[in-house]
Order: structure tokens, then C-alpha cells, then sequence
């Protein structure tokens, strides 16, 4: 199996918005190799990267090949290679696995953080708005210069399964098998807020300057994106999991303590480890990511409605005539079980063939990533047999609703 | 009924940190007439005041007259005047009603935002850290000056409800029913790291300067404490309450649009009804609270733990001889209704006699506040004729825990 690591200039680009900039780079990477029918596209989540799987090489012995094209920048570890690779549920020996980093993203496609040519500086908040429907086309045009026509899936988590989404409803004909896990036609009221409230964690950064904090003198909105990211890991994480994970213990380190700015009274109180876990995963987030992107990024997932343009999410599917597996989580509460049941029930009224696939998880959200036992399988049987895979489910039609969805985390609540 | 509205100054108090300051002023209100046997103490809530009831004087002749005494500051209106009143759920032409502002808030109780005596500048943040143990004791204090020894009962919700629950284990003697609401032992890890998040967003605020920005001419951590209190209304609604009343509506105004700067790309997007109510009540927030005093109660509400000190939750109550009345929330995922029934089962060890109120609610944590009519008639019933009062119901016992407890909102999940 052989890696590509490239970026494809698409040069002058019109985003939704209606404006433009002079030239889009894209960066992407594929996985195995292309048969004419068997590529994957692989939809990456929020903070992703292209750098989906383990990239390995033709020409190379042992692994110090890997050292021939560097890893992307601050995502020094591929982010599903538990899923996708040789022998995995996406199995690179049989597909052809393109991922692609979106444009508003700061892994290697154009964004806030890019310079803009006609300055000599960075965008930062210049660059113009994004939305999913970007990435879909950037995606499609990507595709294009491989040659990759129809796909035979594609596949993505969270807002990479609004990503998915977005591929049926305006390509209809290029998707064979479609996989949205995690994911949902629009995100709710409450999910809005707080992404709203991380919005807000970085534009009153002291440091964001309305988004023009790139000089080689300037420090980072950190702080703002250290909140923001934050919120994401509590929103991922079920409760149940939290409490299981840290309870009320104490870190047992206190090194992440100076994260955040303090004050003498805060020392009476034991410093936690869910505080811990916090601050560290927020400081090394900040380390890899731009706050600007983070910005884009939770602004084109808000905007995201599945129904924007059609009378409703069956009319949005309803040219779609391949298959589809809307897979959800038990203890997800970002994007719920009951929310996926919407999503499939409107597969279903066009017509589809859908599976809803739900998986007992206490992970919450982030169960697409960190389950791959959860996840391959149906996965993988979907890819091969449709709705018929012998590990797909479907947890609709049998019982109604309210009854069949099991509530979050039951034994907490 | 007669309103009283007084400071009492206490002298030098030690607080359970160990550090004293030289006068403690505690701000209380108390409605009603003693006769002896009939005070109920009401612990208001993390943002609360001693004004819990609508204020009436005997020498009023009209409502001019309420204008006697000045509201406290920026609480205009009374927080639970619904529930607590002539003829209310809390009867005051039955009940003597004694309400106190907490050490560490700022509404007339000493402060962070107080004078130092010993330099003439506020403490900020070299005010000694507060427990609700630190409440507790005040609350005993100034009960002492007002002659009243044994309370008929002690209400509180939220984390007013962790007060009731200090109050049973630290006096136990002292109250003969106890009403903990929408309250908990203890918060959980995900409660835990949400206050965590809003403590950060308050001290790495531009202005917060380490607790010290009480100058004239300095500005205050608005954006932080903004907001610390966005996290705190996504908490206290439910998920299903949020859906129903913003969904994904564009704001039918744009006015609270600059509560937090922005950059042109976000004019692409709509500003949102949920976003509008955010950033509208955050900035109310803003000109009513001190950052410092969000910062102080918050972590005494994070550090209560009721069976600290004790071999556990049941040991903390065993010298409690009263009744009890634990009401909790279905829709509240802050504290859940699962916390409430570990909290009964931990009476119901003890041979306290104890009902667990289940009420249906989709308003979440906020349901205590906002539904008197929910709240009102097994609160009114309890205190006359406890655990038998007619409107009094107990979900345990029945049906094993995990079905009995009504899943949050399962319609959305």
C-alpha cells in the first residue's frame, strides 16, 4: 500500500460567501491504491487533518521511510489509524482512502493563518467565511485531479458526518455508500450555545486583535482557545465517562496548575485531576492549532443545516439513491442517538436503504474516535455489503422511538 | 407580615481556611413574626441574595412605602417571591423567613469587592477563601442575634441545598426539616469541569489582574465573567428546554450583537435567538455580580462534599433526627435526579424520614426557580405535616433505581 502526502493548488477560489481568494492550496493524502471503483473519501472532524492513517511508502524497507515526507504540522499521530490502514475496517489493501484537510483549517490547506498573497501577510480574519459546502466542493475538485469519479463511500465523524451529509444531498450520484457517525442534520439549540460560548472564549482573548495576531512579535490567543477547546472536551465526553475517568480526585501532579493565570485563595482547594486533564490537553491543543481556525471551523459547523435550500432533510436526501449507515452512541450528547433516528427516518422516507446502527458506548462523542471495536465492524460490513453486513444493525422500526433510544447514560442521570 | 432588612456585623470571623478578617457584615432579610418555633432559613443560591421575598412593612400604607429600604443592589426583584410570601408555598403569615447573603457574594455580606480595613482598598482576592461550612456558621450566627434556636426548617436549591445539607450534618439538632432542592452531596467530575472552565474564563480575562481591579479608573473582567454566567445558563437549562425555546432561529434583534467583539467574517452567519439570550443575560449579569465573588462561591460550591470528614454521606447525617424532603428535577443535568436519590437513599440509611420528590420538569436546574407551581405544593405540604404531607411523593423504594429515574429530556436523546 502506498501513501500520497500532496497539496493541489486549485487556484482561484469562490466560497459560498461569494468571495474569493487568489489561490487555494489543498492538502490531502491517499491510501492504497485507486481500482476505478474503490475509493473512499474520509471526511475529517472539527480539528482534523488529511493525516488520517499511517502513511507507509512503496519504496521503503523499514519504517525510517516514513521520515520521507514530514508529518503534518502538530499532528504528529495519524487520527483514525486504528480505523483505516491495512487489514482495518477501511482497509487500505482493498480501498482507495483519500482525506482531505478543509480550507479554514491550518494542516496544510489554505486559511486564516495562510498568507494572503496580495498583502504579504497572514489573512487571519480577512480570509473569507467558510461553510461545509466549501469543503464538499474543494473535496470534489481534489477527487477531479486524482481522476476519482463516483466513490464508492464516503465516510466521516461529528462535523466530518454533516460532511458526509452534505456529499448526498449535492453530489447524489458520486456517493455509492454513505457513512455519517456521530453526526446529525443540524446541530441543536444547546450545542449552539456552546459553541457560541467558546466563539466568545476567543474573541475577547486579550490577544485575539480581531483576529490579527499573527505577527512574529504578537502573542497567541491562547487562553481563548485553551476555554474553547475545553468546552469541546466536556461536550465529547459523556457524563458518566467524566465520572468514572477523574471523580473528585485530586491530580496527582499539579504541573499544568500555571495554565491558567490564579489567584493565593485558589491554593486552599485541591487542584483536580479533571482540572489536570483539562489544562493539558488545552495547552497542547493550543500548541497545535490556530484559534482563528477554531474560529471558522465551529462557524461553518453551526451554519450546517441539511434541509438549508430543500423543504426538509428527505427532500435534501431525496436524489440519493445509494446506501447509507447512520451510526450514533449511547452517551453521546453532542450529537445524539435520537437526532441520528431523525437523520435515518429521513433516509428511509426517500426511499434509501438505511441502517441505524447504535452502539452502547459510555465514551460519549468521542466514542467514533477512541472505540474502534465499536466502530470497524458495521464499518467495515457496510463498505462491503451494504445495509445486509452481518455486524450492521438497525435500531429503527422495531419499537417506537421514545421507547428503542436509549437515554444517555441511564444509571447517572 | 413585616419585613426586616439588616446587617448585622459579627466582628472578627475565622474562616474554616484559617484566616481571619477583622469585621464580618452579613446582610439578611427576615419576613414574618417569630413565635418561637416557626423560622425557616432559606439558603438562597450561587448568585443569590438575601432578598427572597417581596418586601412589606408595617407602617406602609402603599407601596410607596417599600421604598423605606433599598433594594439590595442590583437584585431589583426579589428571587423567590413566587414561592416565599402571604400565602405562598413558604407562608410568611405562618412562617418567620430568614434569608442571609453568603461571606464571599456582594450583596451587602462582606466581600472580595468590601473594604479592607487594614489598607482602605477592597480585599480582592486577598479575601480569605470561603466554604459553605463558612455559611453555615454565619447563617448560625445570625440566627444567635435574632434568638432563634432550633429552625421548623431549612430550604435551599441548588447549591442553597448543599447549605440545607451542611446545616443537618454540622447542627444537627437545630432543624427539624430539611429541604435540600435540585441539590447533591457533591458535584460530579462534568459539573466539576464546567466550573472549572468558567473560573478560568473569569482569570484570564484582560482586566482581571489578578483579582485587583476594583481602581476607579480600572475596567472590570465583564467578557470573563460573561462568560462564566453563558456556561452557567447552558448548565441550568436542558437540552430539551433550549430546543423548544431558541431551536436554531436567528435573533429577531441584533443589539446584543457587540457584547463580544467579532470580526467581518462572522457577519456571514445569522446571529442566533440562543445567542442573543446569552449575551443579553450575561451582560445583565455582568452589571449585577462581582468576577471575584463568581470566583469565591463557585469554589466553595465546588469543594462541598458531604461526606468529608465522615466515613460517608449516611455517617454525615446520622445524628439528624428530623425529617427530610430531597426534590429534584428530571430535565436537570446538573444535578440529576440519580445525585437526589443517592442523596435520599443516604437519609433513608440513616432512619431519617425521607421522601425523594421526583417533579417532571423539562426546565433542567432552573426548574426550582422557575416553577413554584411544581415546587410549591409538596415544599407547602412538608412543612406543615412532613414526609405524610399530602402532596409530598417518594420515588424510591418502588422500583429499582435505574428505572424508576426518568432519563433527562429522553425525547431529545
Amino acid at each position: 500500500m502506498s501513501t500520497t502526502v500532496a497539496t493541489e493548488d486549485l487556484g482561484e477560489f469562490q466560497f459560498e460567501c461569494g468571495e474569493s481568494i487568489p489561490n487555494l492550496a489543498v492538502a490531502y493524502e491517499t491510501y492504497g491504491e485507486f481500482t476505478g471503483d474503490n475509493a473512499v473519501l474520509v471526511c475529517h472532524a472539527l480539528t482534523g487533518s488529511a493525516h488520517v492513517a499511517k502513511r507507509r511508502f512503496d519504496d521503503a524497507d523499514d519504517d525510517d521511510a516514513l521520515a520521507h515526507v514530514p508529518e503534518t504540522e502538530g499532528q504528529a499521530q495519524s487520527w483514525w489509524s486504528d480505523v483505516v490502514g491495512p487489514g482495518k475496517a477501511i482497509d487500505t489493501n482493498e480501498y482507495y482512502v483519500v482525506c482531505v484537510n478543509d480550507p479554514g483549517s491550518c494542516y496544510g490547506t489554505t486559511g486564516p493563518a495562510s498568507e494572503n498573497p496580495e498583502t504579504g501577510d497572514p489573512y487571519g480574519t480577512d480570509f473569507p467565511p467558510v461553510t461545509v459546502g466549501d469543503w464538499t466542493r474543494v473535496q470534489r475538485a481534489v477527487l477531479d485531479s486524482l481522476g476519482v469519479g463516483r466513490l464508492h463511500a464516503v465516510v466521516g465523524g461529528s462535523v466530518g458526518g454533516m460532511n458526509v451529509l452534505d456529499w448526498v444531498s449535492r453530489y447524489p450520484d458520486d456517493v455509492r455508500r454513505a457513512v455519517p457517525i456521530a453526526a446529525a442534520p443540524r446541530l441543536d439549540a444547546q450545542s449552539l450555545a456552546i459553541e457560541a460560548i467558546a466563539q466568545r472564549a476567543i474573541t475577547s482573548d486579550c490577544n485575539w486583535n480581531g483576529g490579527h495576531y499573527y505577527g512574529e512579535d504578537q502573542p497567541d490567543p491562547s487562553h481563548g482557545l485553551q476555554i474553547a477547546r475545553q468546552l469541546g472536551h466536556v461536550l465529547y465526553l459523556s457524563k458518566a465517562s467524566m465520572e468514572e475517568r477523574f471523580g473528585r480526585r485530586a491530580a496527582g501532579r499539579e504541573a499544568e496548575r500555571d495554565t491558567f493565570p490564579s489567584d493565593p485563595a485558589a491554593d486552599f482547594f485541591p487542584y483536580r485531576d479533571v482540572e489536570s486533564y483539562l489544562d493539558y490537553n488545552a495547552r497542547k491543543f493550543a500548541e497545535r492549532f490556530d484559534a482563528n481556525s477554531y474560529l471558522y471551523l465551529t462557524r461553518a459547523m453551526d451554519n450546517f443545516d441539511l434541509a438549508s435550500g430543500y423543504e426538509d432533510d428527505a427532500d435534501a436526501l431525496a436524489a440519493f439513491t445509494g446506501e447509507a449507515l447512520v451510526m450514533s452512541f449511547t452517551g453521546d450528547w453532542h450529537f445524539t442517538v435520537a437526532q441520528a433516528a431523525e437523520l435515518s427516518d429521513a433516509f428511509r422516507e426517500t426511499d434509501v436503504r438505511v441502517a441505524h446502527h447504535v452502539a452502547e458506548s459510555d465514551h460519549g462523542h468521542d466514542a467514533f474516535l477512541v472505540e474502534p471495536e465499536t466502530v470497524g465492524p458495521p464499518l467495515s460490513d457496510f463498505l462491503e455489503a451494504g445495509v445486509e453486513g452481518k455486524a450492521v444493525t438497525d435500531a429503527d422500526g422495531d419499537v417506537p422511538e421514545e421507547d428503542t433510544i436509549p437515554p444517555v447514560h441511564s444509571s447517572l442521570f
